[in-house]
């Protein structure tokens, strides 16, 4: 029996994953969690007197003492800082208060260089922006390893038959390897993107609007050489470095590509997923049984029952993440040099959005991986319309011999057979005295043989093979 | 110096609310916590029993011994259940597990009841209005005390004029009475809905596909009396009287009313909200003025600045409401007795509603009753462009003795000169020769006052507080 | 004077609904047509000079004079209405210009009272709730028909047996009336959600910053005897009256409920909607087959597909509503008197919702009347899971004689050799040495009949029909 | 035969403008309408008879007769296609119908031609994208002029001073400079999103699902030398070199990656623009008055207005696309080889996108060209808090003479009197005690002057106007 108590004490409206078990426990949620952007705000803060440091406007010392006070294990508590964030609107106005507090314990004369010449959105963005990266490293890798997965698959059907459907209906067959190399394909795509979007997040730092003043400031009462117009774009570039981020050409708290950037990855990496998910749930219905997850969801209730499970977590998360993009994109028409409310408005789902594409992720990792693909199946269902879906290519067919509206009339009249008398439709052609003769039996048996209508699917697939998996995920 | 740990050391991706600052600490957080989500589902189980126990349908024992054993603190972790939610996609199957293990160190033969004949969703779904309902009250005191604050301000302002504003330009006169009386009309339809929709907030139960049958075949089972198309309807209504909720017609598992209802008043009220936050955000500006809130917020690096700060956390809980609220609507096109992703996308973004709306609610009564007017500013703001705010009234005027063509010849070029030369426009039409002895200087001064300018301003404020405020929330 | 009817030709990017199949050729697609709001905007126009001739603010003559040129046929050409509005941002500015000069050329005097006093918004708002209470007349009586007609079915198939199916797997059985029954029941929760609110869509009238002022300015100068603090509210309900909406309290150009109101139960409508059309694609699919929709769409390649087509289109409208809802919830935070962009934000999304809504109303409506449903099928499908469907009532029953775990037991051998062997779950349980004896095999039989495992599906089916349909839609 | 021109006079519902002034008469908007898409359909059903003529799969002459049938000026109907897309759920199948006949009338041979082996997505999807590329070429330039035009500003503003502002308050100074270089930073983004996405737009071809099977199968029937497997992926190379459009790996009706990258570039661009609007709002205010669009928009009733316009329409329009983005982010997740819904909900959404961001363009480009900037008024407002703006700097050079507690302490009581009293801040420190001697005066003035406090702002403008800007848009 678990034996703490139910939920940190302190802590009484905690989201710890509950009511989204699509990112319970995975790398991605750890990473965005508040813990995470108190570090990332810590780092951000740390980077920045180092940066200065590195450029003389700082003493060695003092950005050691800072970079020391910002490691302490324990000391920075994100409920107490929540808490106080509400009355400047931020957390960043707190954490510089402890921050500047744990320094002075260490260095009296560090102190008043935490966070000199910064305003809260550089520590925020920059924290965000670090975050991100952090985040996407795991969402990264699990991509890759379901495009791997689902590249194996593809390869291994690339000639297994199925019944293409669209509009809910049987249109005409397809194979399984077409459909996975379809997945492997869009989640490159998102992989692509995602990589691009993260080896471009910048660091943030302007000051308190955006022109770099404060830092020549400093500079100028201390007495530095530093130029004041030349001080802000080399601290930019030095402070970049020290984060590991990219470095701005401008200050971007009002030019908010970055976010915009990010919200169109993320929502892009849901869709993807998002559909595959959406056809595992098709295929693994009860009547159509084509796949299954490799371990089904039992239910308490009904032991036979093995639910689609992450499948289904996946389409939740997809449907939540491009709303949540749409509030990221709203959010760039953002008045002045910082806005009241439209960047506050993106914090939580920029947050959210990265937990929900991250956990999706892994959930499609895990699916890619154990996907239980039942061909036998594939073939009863793509004959269970006794032939019809591949009325398509017997039209091409027979319209070379009897003209197309003979086709047609032959067709319809044999599809009636096969609906109402439930026979095959190569019985119901080869009994049909207007083709007599026209086909030998084992062209009409091959025309009607849905295995051997799947088009340029093999070729297909082959191409789509060639395109290369993405390499390993930098840290 | 704080002593605990950073973060519960177990829940590490925790979102303890320092990206949401607007409702960090408030009730309707913790209201909406993960926990008080366990709290909502244990209270569901202990009313499913004990409504069982009230038809004969389990041992009046069995009842208490699950009610009781729902009642431990400290049994039942949020957390741990979030991570053994994953393999069956929801939080009440290890919940279940967890309350029957409790109930069967109680009563061994009380454990096979607990949950007997329910599904997962019986119990998140009626969790989830237990939290909705619980969650409301603070927001519609919040609301109540709002709109009570805002009633205050419109009387005491009814006279009050300030400067119309419409696509950012000043246009005619009209009063902070007006003004504050519309925020308080806007407040009360808010409360309206949502406590419209609080009162039919239905509990929700239909066993494994909504049509109650395990019920009665575990009644059937027992020898029971109760027949079993009869015990279903029964039990709903017992339940529901058990949880406090309304009684459902049917199942509502994939008939989503309640959550659309629910969808549709938040983000009702989050207009609402940030209706009165974007009039906050302008009034506020440095170059107007004409409202401060009552503490603002400040800046550690900017001492004179006085943010608006609670009225930009309101602006920003306004930005996102809308896109949940979107993704609940979204949820409505459910398929089959349940869904496979679209009630899943439903959990995480009502409890995120409900805690902005109850965040920016929170704010908002505070905001109102500190809010600070100054009417000697908008008094000054109105004369800033010389009169031309009423050059609307001067229309009027002048066409009457003139024609409409000659007042608007009139009226150009005296609006040219208080540009040109800057001089106020009652001067200038008295010193053009085509006005000579059409009006008295005493009527020429009234008619370009703007304070005597403000039309019906009065009676409308008198019409709209004669609206009476809500009365006591119920609990 | 333009001579053209009210679309020009030539229009080049005109939308004329083939990218909206869902609603092209329907009432609610006329009735909200570019042409209609002209039309809406000139009942408002003479509708204001109406009400002020009745007040003794203009002469009866004027507003004859209004009324009639509003009502020229060919007068008033949307498009080149569109193409002015740009310079002034909405096009109620050439609206009026067009209307004085039809006015005067028949009654010169009556001219200047055009429009007089008003903004553009009291026009265009009007319009819009005109627009939205004429196109919600037609959506309310095919959401009826809709209703009836899926209560019919309900009635007919209480007790037809299907399987329900729960994250796309079957659960337990239930029957086709239940399933109607809720579609019926969901459609008239969004016919009463969509009629209450439009009982409640209100005039708009405030003048250029809600004041009213100007009614008064001109009273006053015409000498009128109407007090001007009064004249406003007077008027207001005058004309309210004349328009046929509701009057409000305060002028609402900033005080969007009635906007946000209808944003809800729009998407409240789209979201019942789309959980039918949602059954039904997956009812239609192939290899389900247990519903038809009446006249299924064609394939011009694959002639044997029967699409549905209808349900197709209800599905894309429910998609792209909540969204649309989304702006216009996000349009309710707007600033000042009028805002700079919230407003005319909602023009174009509202429009886009009541078509799309009566759209999928009227193919709903279709949908229902025609929808062929094969219960064969759904007895077929029942039991291809060889009896698990109903493992849940065995699991109870078996229970009862051998404990918990003994019945867990005994209920896995056998849907294992079910699974593996195919054979029947009733065969292999009576197979089953631990059940030697307990059971009778007519209760067996009994027990694993799916067809008798409905549980209380008819008492709900009856206690949802008993509530009755809409009243006729008022004009 | 239809003799009618492309749109019908009479079409009650087209919406041709009215309610989006943004895109009134704009090029996109054409290159958006209806009729456009009944252009680029057409070109797809040209461009792929062609192309199977180059393989040798259809005879040239039947190519020669479909392009010219295609080309028929009149011959079809948006309206028309739309009322009979209704039936199948797509405006090609009428299409197809008609484009057959009037093919036939040309050379009856080629008929049978018409769509061979296509699917309605190809060509409706195809279309979409050629509408989509068409259109962004004066997307593009329009944002090359705006950018262009902001450079402009930005060089020539580089030093001219204003206040910077934070939620709504004065923070520090920055320069328009800095603010216009920004604005052009955000439009090249945008550009650069566009134009990548533009270039990536691919032609759609796989047949009815996806395999491209039927143009093997009509291969074989009529006995070419290509090889079935074969012919598709080179058919596809060749339709897309006809189309102009780029070649897809696989056909991609359910891999809509090409549709997400639109969304997330379009809804790049509506914010970029929306973030310019935003701005030129704020410092359009009555009270602020630093900037006026060239020609504002007029009011009827007053006069003196000059509205805002072009920022009021872009901001409309800024509102609305992430919404609209959402809506087709939400698409990705299609089911099977063609989705019943998320596709058919794609269409307007998309349109929509492409003319609101096409008239945003539009009406950023003269909004650029035209804007008026006024440096005396920004100097005005710079001093309206008597020099508080600049704190910050004088809280570093105090601190560097007084300790950081004295510095603050000093400010602190400068800045009540400033308040209070109404006097200068460098008088208010000149009388300090505590600052006595401490600084020269002209250092004061020096510190305490806020166009001397702008930071890197200059230097930032000019490493921001070293980036390029756009080549011209490619046709």
């Amino acid at each position: 029996m678990r034996r703490r108590s139910s939920l940190h004490s302190t802590d009484p409206g905690a989201d710890v994953g509950l009511l989204s078990p699509v990112r319970a426990g995975s790398a991605a949620e750890e990473a965005t969690g508040d813990a995470a952007f108190v570090r990332g705000m810590l780092d951000a803060e740390a980077a920045l007197i180092r940066a200065q440091a590195a450029l003389g406007l700082a003493p060695a010392s003092a950005a050691a003492a800072v970079t020391a006070a910002a490691a302490e294990p324990g000391r920075f508590d994100a409920r107490d800082l929540a808490l106080r964030a509400r009355s400047g609107g931020n957390p960043v106005i707190p954490l510089v208060a402890d921050l500047t507090e744990a320094t002075r314990k260490r260095d009296a004369k560090a102190a008043p260089y935490v966070h000199r010449g910064a305003t809260s959105q550089d520590v925020l963005d920059t924290a965000a922006m670090l975050v991100a990266s952090r985040a996407l490293r795991p969402v990264l890798d699990d991509l890759a390893a379901a495009a791997a997965a689902f590249g194996r698959l593809a390869a291994e059907h690339r000639d297994t038959p199925l019944a293409g459907r669209t509009l809910t209906q049987h249109a005409v067959p397809t194979t399984f390897g077409l459909k996975a190399a379809g997945w492997r394909s869009l989640i490159l795509d998102a992989h692509d993107r995602l990589t691009a979007v993260r080896g471009d997040l910048p660091a943030q730092l302007g000051g308190a609007a955006g022109t770099l003043a404060a830092f020549g400031a400093f500079a100028e009462a201390d007495g530095a050489a530093s130029g004041r117009s030349d001080a802000g774009p080399r601290l930019l570039a030095a402070y970049a470095a020290e984060t590991g981020l990219a470095e701005p050409v401008l200050p971007w708290h009002t030019l908010r590509t970055p976010v915009a950037d990010l919200a169109g990855a993320l929502a892009c990496a849901a869709g993807a997923l998002g559909k595959v998910a959406a056809d595992v749930l098709v295929l693994s219905r009860t009547e159509i049984g084509e796949v299954t997850e490799g371990a089904g969801g039992g239910s308490s209730a009904m032991p036979h029952k093995a639910n689609p499970v992450r499948a289904t977590l996946i389409a939740a998360a997809a449907r939540q993440v491009p709303a949540l993009a749409a509030v990221l994109y709203g959010s760039l028409a953002a008045d002045d040099e910082r806005p009241a409310g439209a960047w506050h408005a993106e914090w939580q789902p920029l947050r959210e959005a990265l937990r929900l594409v991250g956990g999706a992720a892994r959930e499609a990792a895990e699916l890619a991986a154990g996907l239980r693909v039942h061909p036998q199946r594939m073939r009863e269902n793509l004959g269970s319309t006794g032939g019809l879906v591949v009325t398509e290519r017997l039209a091409a067919a027979l319209t070379a011999f009897m003209g197309r509206g003979e086709a047609k009339s032959a067709l319809a009249r044999a599809s009636r057979r096969v609906a109402e008398e439930g026979i095959a439709l190569d019985d119901a052609l080869a009994a049909d005295p207007a083709l007599d003769g026209l086909l030998p039996e084992g062209r009409l048996r091959e025309l009607t043989d849905p295995t051997r209508y799947t088009g340029s699917a093999g070729a297909l697939v082959d191409r789509a093979l060639r395109r290369p998996g993405p390499a390993a995920t930098s840290p």
